[in-house]
């Protein structure tokens, strides 16, 4: 077990080269937010834009459009019942974030089977919330992943029905490693102290962030990051941008909390660019 | 009669234990708004979310659920008039908020039933604004109660409309104490130097707060510090974490009110994660 | 012609008893905005709710409902086309304002027509906007104008529309006052150092403020100020508190424009509490 | 090449004449924004009021009415599909902008015509984002260009579907300014170090602004500030007003980023004003 250090932020976070552009800075893609469950897509989307991706498609119900647009006016809005401009938003993207906030009806199915039959094998893929839950309740759905690079980002519940693995049990990392090589993906078990359970075999931990984490909203904020730096950092390996990832989302919330009890994932977003600063000296 | 002191901050307000989970902190359901007022649905939910609850859901009216993900998007929407969704969200909340900005007619005494019929006995229930309003016109609704934990929250007009004590008759504790035990509720009666009067016969009084707070929304936010501090501060009696919330809403609006005129309830709100930090060393 | 200076805000903006609450700083009730114009009644309710005002409605078309609840929360939403409703809250209001951002058309005419005839005669009633254009318009709307106290404020066009008095020829404030004895109304003529036409004969002058208020809402954001001083500060007379209200408009932007090359009316509404707390030691 | 410095600034943003009103500060009209993309319309009309325009109209589809009153109270709301509101715009603007966001279907085309027929020909028209890709798929489109002072905005890749250039050649400025003279307007080829190719032959270029621009949004939020400095600063030549624009987006944003990893684009609008303060004395 590996653990991830501050290192990590100075090895990602690169200064940008003059000369370049938005489109050099990843098209991630969000599939997000239903009708009901509206602010999980706002706030993956935010952290996207945030931490830097250039240019952020939010895909979801028509319902949240407003709400997109009034809170990150920076993100593009798609409406996903809309097949034909998802299918071209899914084969263009350099990063896809499926799940936070989706209806766990026949809809998301469907779109999970298209994206999953759509996507380029060279994008990454970010299966998160109901998505996970919908892959944990319908074992075909699995047989159709894609073969592109799988994160999967489950908390402990999500994880146990996704694994089958209680979650007393889940202290056991050779248990986690086992079910995570079966699924040819990377896992980030989000937890106190959250495990990465990497595809080379390798498992990182991490050791920062705490309590004040505790709030609806957070998983998502980490899967924005994610997508932003999956998509940003190209200059480095994959595993390492993701390791960035999960342990800036930490930092940020635990300096905030040396001033607030809690941390609003809100906030939390509105403050990467300063963090980020930092490291790309 | 009791002072409400500091010291019930620094007695309330402790440090989270390093490996827990929004679930510890409270799942806190909010019955509120209308399409007429939604304001109060608002600032009742930010004030939830802003103290710590882990888990925060607003079934209101459909046309609030764009201003709720856009002003807290950290907060889950619920269609009030979908049934189903609210029976299930009412049986598994540890906290249930009713009444601040719900219309009037018989839509609301529907869900008000609803809710008492379904709610868990061990579930708090906060019973505010239209809710105490129906409560005092329908003596039938009251026969209603459920068994649970019961705060009421009026303001003094809406304790004369329930209690049938006029406002000029209140200054006097027994009276006011006399009503509230035959409802079986713990009464914060919000006035100048509120005055909580708890089931076991004791009576506490603020005495912080000013004619700053004389505005509009200040009543909805204040229950929703209730409710937060209700779901999250299982370690203490009810009756404390109630007095903590009570103190901490003035105490927050006390401070502010130095540079400024008036308070207004969102911004209070945002100040609370900030206060909460200094009393969990 | 009098100048107004500060001291108008430290005879006007008092400290506030103890014992008081929401209910002694006015009820408002905005009549403004329309499905093509919503940002004048934001602003316009923005600054009442800002200025300290107790509780402030805003009666405006539907299509306004969630930008209001989000911008503002601590105001009350009222569809205008509801009116059973707006005729009870016209008749329980202590200030009105009607006109920002109202449509030209019949709807408008029914509103006024139905206010000149609901207002209470202790009801002060601020007309601005497209109120005022219509009243020059519809010379029979200036017969209905109702008894209570009536306050205009034009800027130099709508002025021009409805006094007959061309801009050019408004630098004579005879003819100005001319024409506002005849309306029997107080009127405050906007324009660079805008002047107040009191129904007694005298006429005060403001000799602050500039250029940096020249954008789109100012006028707005003044006649929301006005209206929460008038329902607020019923300890001096009408006349003081109108002047303290225009100059205080003045006076925060100001200030706000020693760091600023232009002052965006809503970033003046957020620094009011801020600058009145100045004023009520 | 002439390259342009800080002094761009001094020269152009100048102290306002006291006695000056909104309607000195011009009357801009931004078309914009579809029921898919909003957030561009957003940007651009944010930054046109933050800029100083005296009287901003968006006019955009109705999906995008709440949240531009959400987010830019001050800017006034046009449903573009209102032909004969909107025509009445064009011929009372003093500046327009055409295309952030705009759908590329039939309906854009036809405000497009409409606007070429109805504009004034003293009016600015400044051509953007989805404007500039139909009138590179549309040459019928390019004969029907009003002989107003026009503006285009094209990055890299819409200037190659224009001009036919192909982005590695674009770094031979004559090939651009051939095609540029031939279309009768001014090109602002926004890139790494953007150039201004001005309609008397001239070429400027800024040597400012980095990566951490590189984000969606940003290009419309330089659209808006143009708008705003051709409405307010007709004491100088549009060309230097341009210039001033140029330099000051890229100015702000350079400045912000000594703490930022990223700068959005609806914070550098927000700094705008403060910005600009230090160049009028």
């Amino acid at each position: 077990m590996k653990f991830i250090t501050e290192k990590i932020l100075d090895q990602v976070i690169c200064k940008r080269p003059l000369n370049s552009h938005k489109g050099d800075y990843g098209k991630i893609l969000l599939i997000a937010g239903s009708s009901q469950m509206g602010g999980a897509a706002l706030m993956a989307t935010s952290a996207t834009v945030h931490s830097g991706a250039g240019l952020v498609t939010c895909a979801t119900s028509a319902t949240n459009k407003t709400a997109l647009h009034t809170l990150i006016p920076e993100a593009m809005f798609l409406d996903y019942t809309d097949q034909a401009a998802l299918v071209e938003k899914i084969s263009s993207a350099d990063v896809i974030v499926v799940g936070p906030g989706l209806a766990q009806g026949q809809t998301t199915i469907e779109i999970l089977e298209l994206l999953f039959l759509e996507i380029r094998p060279t994008t990454a893929l970010i299966i998160d919330g109901t998505a996970l839950t919908l892959l944990a309740k319908y074992p075909k759905l699995q047989t159709q992943l894609p073969k592109c690079p799988l994160i999967l980002t489950p908390h402990q519940m999500e994880w146990q029905r996704l694994s089958q693995i209680k979650i007393t049990d889940q202290n056991d990392p050779t248990k986690n490693q086992d079910v995570q090589q079966k699924l040819h993906a990377t896992v980030v078990l989000k937890k106190f102290q959250s495990e990465i359970y990497h595809q080379n075999g390798t498992i990182s931990q991490l050791t920062i962030g705490g309590p004040y984490m505790a709030t609806g909203g957070m998983g998502d904020t980490l899967t924005g990051i994610i997508a932003a730096f999956l998509g940003q950092f190209k200059q480095v390996e994959r595993s390492l941008a993701l390791e960035a990832a999960v342990y800036l989302h930490s930092a940020v919330a635990s300096e905030l909390a040396q001033t607030r009890y809690v941390v609003l994932p809100t906030i939390l977003s509105s403050q990467i660019p300063f963090f980020m600063a930092r490291y790309s000296k």
